[in-house]
């Protein structure tokens, strides 16, 4: 084990560096000096977005491996760069990090942080290393590139749009109620072997969350643009009253097209929790959630990855969801807050 | 007073994007969705660097203001874009917040981050704000553009080109000294005023720093394109040797042409410290150093911003500080560590 004050920060990039792969055509030059270099291909518009992962807050080292919480930090922000209906080029990573961590440690975060450059093809050009007084902290900016005017913003959407979401829902939140209790149980006796062999899907969902770049190529090749999209990082409820709010319109989800994974369903049920309330409230799923065109709907009604969950209506209607029995019910956004 | 809580992070974006001018051509979408969405004009390319600002490590609330700080946090990252050569166009801030903090606190933040960016002509286009268990850490991410071909590397020096430092060195480390005293006193005894005011040079270079953007502007005007360049945030000596390192050549600077302004040689005196020590090790000066062609003296010798420290020699003379006597004495990176 080495300790990071021995190494020192210019000897801990410089390990960093040694590893990392450039394969963006964009990339001029990386690592290694005051700021990167990047030459966007002409007609391309960028996008950017940032992202913070505060120890205690965003997640608990007891239960998520270095790995994986440098995988997430990626993600997570590639997520946004797909939200926008852009491909991700490049990443800078910021770090402070704990005296507790060795340099050993450091690069088990920056393992992760790798394989999900070279999951989603992305370039770690630069960043910066420094020391903590308190936990980890993990900030990425990932940068994007989308041919000009193809950008979808959250404001595009129209009434009688049909709104879709990617994949499940619920399963993010489920595994962290799984991980808080095996805490619990730990705490209140070290000897215990947690119980988490059960529950690999919303563990992944949680520890390991994937941006759904994989969509973003498909609707390309459906030839789907769609009107407005966003993100799924704090609750669905959320994410449709955002894109309301930006479109000027409201929206009916209904309950029965809520898509949610029989393990996550399990495990709800194992908890005693609201299956309907963790797939809109839940947070950290990282699915896209966008409106297309009406015309569009065989193109994505038999998608195996897309579910249509309702359409937009007119911003008096206001946002619904609509229940079994066909009753209105107001949503509201009760996302967990960071603060 | 409000408390963050109440207000949520949606609430405090909302209040901070209300008040943020966007000025950049290229910037089409500022704060408000997944991504801000950029479009950098044919035949620039794009610098993009990175900086973390921790509470505990980088700064002290005890005595630094958050305007400041605020201010501080821009200026730092828009020093790399300048080192560059390159102009600063956009920055995206993510801040963790305690929950000691009301949302006053975080506009005062924000009302420094908007002055920077009033000074350096760069829009705030994108951000984060999150909660955090300990202190207050402040993450920026800055781009710029430069004609494509023109950025300046730290990589590109040769012997005999002239090596230059702007403005004057040590001051920003003798400022966190005086603060540092002060605190110690006021610790001791709270009912004491701190002794401020007879030092605002070495505090303004301390709690203010500023990019030295004007330099960029003016060695366009005079022709002059650096070989190599860095900014000085670690103490001259890192720096001259990180250029030494990256561009495979040897140093010679001379202590007698080091800059150091009087109200720093006065402070140095006054706390029994070696001048020379401060201005090679001491950091945060966020002066530019750089080198040119031989050919470039006339231009630059008489310049009021740029001092002719020594110049660059080949790699086995290795870089040497020469004393007035003519000794050689090896420069060695004493630059603090954040760790």
């Amino acid at each position: 084990m080495t300790s990071l004050d021995k190494l020192g920060e210019f000897g801990l990039i410089g390990r960093i560096q040694q590893t990392v792969e450039l394969t963006q055509p964009s990339t001029i030059l990386g690592i290694g000096d005051d700021a990167a270099i990047l030459a966007p291909p002409a007609g391309q518009e960028l996008v950017i977005s940032t992202d913070l992962l505060v120890e205690g807050i965003h997640f608990d080292l007891t239960f998520c491996p270095l790995k994986h919480l440098g995988y997430k930090a990626v993600a997570v922000n590639v997520s946004d760069i797909a939200a926008m209906n852009a491909l991700p080029t490049q990443i800078v990573v910021a770090v402070s990090i704990p005296p507790r961590f060795t340099v050993e440690a450091v690069e088990e975060l920056f393992e992760g942080v790798k394989l999900a450059c070279e999951a989603y093809n992305v370039d770690l050009v630069g960043g910066d290393t420094t020391g903590s007084r308190a936990g980890l902290t993990i900030s990425v900016t990932a940068l994007g590139q989308v041919t000009a005017g193809q950008a979808v913003r959250r404001s595009g959407a129209g009434p009688n749009d049909l709104l879709c979401v990617t994949g499940d829902l619920g399963g993010a939140y489920l595994g962290l109620q799984v991980l808080e209790r095996e805490k619990q149980v730990w705490q209140a006796d070290p000897e215990s072997q947690p119980e988490l062999s059960k529950y690999p899907y919303v563990l992944q969902r949680q520890l390991r969350p994937e941006a759904r770049m994989d969509v973003i190529h498909e609707l390309r090749e459906l030839g789907v643009v769609p009107t407005s999209m966003i993100d799924v990082s704090d609750g669905l409820a959320s994410e449709v009253l955002h894109l309301c709010q930006a479109s000027g319109t409201g929206a009916r989800i209904f309950t029965e097209n809520l898509p949610i994974a029989n393990p996550t369903l399990e495990v709800a049920n194992e908890f005693n929790l609201d299956p309907i309330m963790c797939m809109l409230n839940g947070g950290e799923d990282y699915e896209l959630l966008f409106t297309v065109p009406l015309a569009d709907h065989a193109k994505l009604k038999n998608h195996p990855d897309i579910t249509i969950i309702g359409h937009m209506v007119e911003k008096n209607e206001g946002a619904n969801l609509i229940t079994k029995a066909g009753q209105p019910v107001p949503l509201r956004a009760q996302g967990f807050s960071h603060f």
